[in-house]
């Protein structure tokens, strides 16, 4: 199975593809989306668009995981990051792929089993999980990839149980 | 010159098509693109997608004016929209038209010249400057109509200073 991990934003989205053989988590590729600061709001979400639609169409992962809404940002951070996020679950509706979402506090417990972990501490284990010489930057790309390890963590159980995929 | 105006949910978008020459302002059409409560959020901002991209397509505006977010409301909420409003701006930045945005003060000062204007007297006088015989509802049409509006006056403005036409 797999994985393409996002952490949406309008100057930066964040993406991680993994695959998952049983227990084992193979890391495909990830990087980031960047868009300049300067651009209209409308170019930069066209950007996103674009630049997601073509990491679909090459990877073409069974289940794209998005990190859902930081509760504890203000207002109009929530307004630009839901903008970003809108197109990018727009480009993965098109692609076919069933969305997930997981809020950060999931994300902590799939990846280091403790809800108070540190940021340092997340990317410390998606290293560590993922076998990579170091952990990925910006902060946007390691996020990207703990949404897929949470997904992939996710979906481990829900084949245990039996159940089907989980789409919100 | 024709506007249209947006107003942005995850439930309801309103829009509203009018053309002005000179002072003159004339309602092309008006209404809604709406999606159900129990599908999933990528599936529902597809529907809005499409529907945005079928009016752009039919009516061409040469500008999408769209409502700014509502400060007063809460990051649940402006989250929600702000997924509509992305694809939203996508689909008109495909569309090759300016983007344009306003807040709802600029929308009650340009309709009512009034910035304490409650919703029912902004309705009023929409249904006044474009004719009409009665206040378009859901409230979602009347405040996109109420954008367009905006814009219009705006427009009006920019022309008699000689600037040009706004896109941020």
């Amino acid at each position: 199975m797999r994985i393409m991990g996002i952490d949406p934003g309008i100057a930066i989205v964040g993406y991680g593809v993994i695959d998952r053989r049983g227990n084992r988590l193979t890391p495909i590729d990830y990087g980031s989306i960047q868009t300049e600061a300067g651009l209209p709001t409308g170019t930069r979400l066209k950007q996103i668009y674009d630049g997601a639609t073509t990491l679909l169409r090459r990877y073409k992962p069974d289940v794209v995981a998005i990190e859902k809404l930081f509760f504890n940002r203000n207002v109009t951070t929530a307004f630009t990051v839901g903008q970003a996020r809108g197109v990018m679950m727009l480009a993965a509706e098109e692609a076919g792929a069933p969305i997930t979402e997981y809020t950060p506090l999931q994300v902590k417990m799939a990846v280091v089993g403790y809800g108070q972990a540190q940021k340092r501490q997340i990317q410390e284990m998606v290293r560590m999980l993922l076998g990579l010489s170091d952990i990925p930057k910006p902060d946007d790309v390691a996020d990207a990839l703990g949404v897929a390890i949470c997904q992939a963590h996710s979906t481990t159980f829900t084949d245990r149980v039996g159940g089907g995929r989980r789409r919100k």
